[in-house]
């Protein structure tokens, strides 16, 4: 008997602010099943993520939280030289306050994943994806760190597993990637794929087969938990149904990262490396 | 055989911002039994609150939070216009970043106080009163809400009761009380007393005769576990030391206001009420 | 020979904020003659107010400045317990940033009208239209200073014949009328007109016959400059659209305050007041 | 006869922030000639713009905008990854404001100079020098733009030339050189002197020699108009009077930048430029 591919569906929520509006969450959160709750530095407010663990919550999804740079006119998308201490304790302020509605709710918090730039950085400096991770496993060694997949992900598995926190990989399955394994800048043509039915095609590549078709037309290995399902534009909702039905069609079952029974880097490693310390 | 006296001493810590310093926090820590962490709303910063919290627990002080109004230019002294919700929200997210870096320091938080302007809406609204106690409790049941003593803590003691939080009582030494056991407003003359000497005897009386002398010279009754130590003037570490050293030569036990065999509001009666629910 | 009845139309615009979008500023802009701009307090931010500034020079609609409270949480709709020296210099800065952005564009700024619940404030309170109005004052006197049209404005047209600037009256079209000339609060079932058709006609009545339908049906004297659409509304295009062309089609000459011939505060006043003093 | 040599000292000025106090502003005052003003991004505040305007005005030293990142838990120290239109409207925005308050005390700014990491990056990088540049340009082409002297300055000079607006070249008596002419890092030993006494001998030098004698010993040309007096350190008063009585006792002129006869980069050569255009 073969075990069924597992794969988790993240998305960014609760990115309004004040009286600004953002995002489709109501319409995303049924096709997913991991949400990344903005923590007010970037964007998000008390009033967006006291609503926003109220709306995953009521709809089981599963909430994480997105900490980012304290930069809400760039939307935490502009590096700042902060250094690795300054990341570290924004992170702690960020995710604590998240863990505060989550148990206003009486939900735990599953995950946390960076933003925006702060999440660009963490996968080229190992310096900040440890202070990160550090800050993590201050808080609760059982939170999921969110993080990259590929080629690159082997330093951060090691340095999770020091640590002793668990990571779940993910994969972009409307981003174009090089042929070895790494993301396509945005900034370049065709970085960023459109046709939902290709998109869905990707993702359900990425988990069945383990693998992404580079731009050159190879085919990468490519180890995922969770894909990210991007909410920040118009056809978000259409890509999500689109992924979703694609996978379900295919048989794989799309459940929160913390139920997968086995992730790419599995809780035995972590545990066995705490052990070890 | 007669009860030590006992009573815990609070003072607001952790109000620096950035590069500006404000306060002699390790100066006043080693006279005083529990620390109000600013949360970054009206002061405070993520790497001040991380080196706050470490102070204290360096020096077995314990650790409350301390949300205030969303007003670092006006120092949380403003009233805002929030809906309960906001204020709610505003609590929830506040203190549970405090709660974040407590657990990174292995500490547990003891209590909440809130700041300025909101402390004073909430002796006078009952609305918010209500909402603060309800966010603590939905944090956290057993962390303290630290409030005003006086005749007016009747009906927030009833209130905390329903909730199921317990609270402390909190009189103020040097400030002038009027014959109604009410505070005397700051902008009026003789509002703040200066005098150290003055200050202590105050607080040796609040403790031992639970009582304040008001200044038209009667003696008002005041029932309190905590005394407020002012740490935003030059003269605060004069007076923490005055004071302290005024209780301990007393015999009253100085201890926080945690482990303190009784207070004002008996846990039984806060478990009490909520077996009732 | 009879003169032309003449009006200006003013919405508040540039209200975004980094990647928030707000308002339909480029569908306005065509039926309108001022534009209030967002300063970065409550809203808006350095490169929306460029961006607006900009689009409302090349649309040939005057640019006004909108300063508000620092509270971009609330969008400024909140009221703080600010000092009247503190609003003095709220006003100051904002309109001094709008400034910068006009001499950037070879345009002169026209107006100064202020946001939210300072609005409110300033309409109430003596000191604070005073103090608001004093800053207007000392950036430039032949700025305008639009506020709210009424029986209440003859205070107002005294203290700013005092202070010697010119002030311009407004009158909200969508808005229910007490028979005392007031507006009746957002709050009450029917405070605002929603049908454009009905807006339109009052719009029509305000300027043409200097009065105002109050909802008891008695017919209340109120002289308006200029008329307030609500830009922050699905509906706003359209019920600029609806008045602008109600304005034309009866005749009345619709035009930048600046530009009137004669206002309801006529700027000889403003002079005399100026040479008295 | 010999001309008189001239100098201006100028030194950040305004940079407390709602109750927090930084420099010693009252102090340093009587011995500079040009106050650099915080504008409310990385420092000051409206009340803070306010008083300190009104205090350089009072002591006939010269107001100048100081407009940096929008950090002020950094206080602008860090870098942040702005593009070169995001600086230009920051530019705007603040100075801007800064001009708002100059005009409400009857002054004229007379220069700008940018804050910490926004003014590094704009010595290395000629794209944000440009913008920095014309933003000044576009609020006023007599304002003067300080920058960093040395021979690193004479693609600024180049600059400015093309854009039209008159630059003033400032030295660092208090840190140390590179033979080269550049600025040792802060980060070095022996980059910042303390001694009162040397500092000041290395004013009269860079102001009378048109030199600076390097680290290594050599004497290396600098031609400056105006010394950087830094506030920010407990020694700054000392240091103000040490380098301002220095100078008077050998002769040398110091007065605000605007009024000097002849500076680094002459007006005249500014209005030639722009008479090319």
């Amino acid at each position: 008997m073969v075990a069924m591919a597992q794969v988790d569906l993240n998305c960014d929520m609760g990115e309004s602010f004040g009286i600004y509006k953002m995002g489709r969450d109501e319409d995303i959160l049924p096709w997913i099943t991991s949400a990344n709750v903005a923590c007010g530095f970037h964007a998000g407010d008390p009033m967006v993520m006291d609503r926003t663990v109220a709306l995953a919550a009521a709809n089981g999804v599963e909430v994480g939280a997105h900490p980012g740079f304290p930069d809400l006119m760039g939307f935490g998308r502009r590096t700042m030289e902060c250094s690795p201490e300054e990341i570290r304790n924004y992170v702690i302020y960020q995710v604590g306050a998240a863990q505060g509605f989550c148990r206003a709710y009486g939900v735990k918090l599953q995950h946390v994943k960076v933003h925006g730039s702060l999440y660009n950085l963490s996968v080229r400096d190992e310096s900040i994806f440890r202070v990160i991770a550090e800050a993590v496993a201050a808080l609760e060694p059982s939170l999921l760190l969110v993080t990259l997949a590929g080629k690159h992900a082997e330093w951060m598995i090691q340095v999770a597993g020091e640590i002793g926190i668990p990571i779940a990989l993910e994969g972009f399955p409307d981003r174009a990637y090089a042929g070895d394994g790494t993301l396509i800048s945005r900034r370049l043509p065709g970085a960023v794929i459109e046709d939902p039915e290709k998109v869905a095609q990707r993702a359900v590549q990425m988990v069945s087969q383990g693998s992404v078709t580079a731009v050159e037309g190879t085919v990468v290995p490519l180890s995922v938990d969770t894909l990210c399902i991007h909410g920040d534009n118009p056809r978000a909702v259409t890509l999500a149904e689109s992924i979703r039905k694609a996978l379900d069609a295919q048989g794989v079952e799309v459940l929160p990262m913390s139920r997968m029974i086995q992730r790419c880097m599995p809780r035995e490693s972590v545990l066995e490396s705490r052990l070890r310390k």
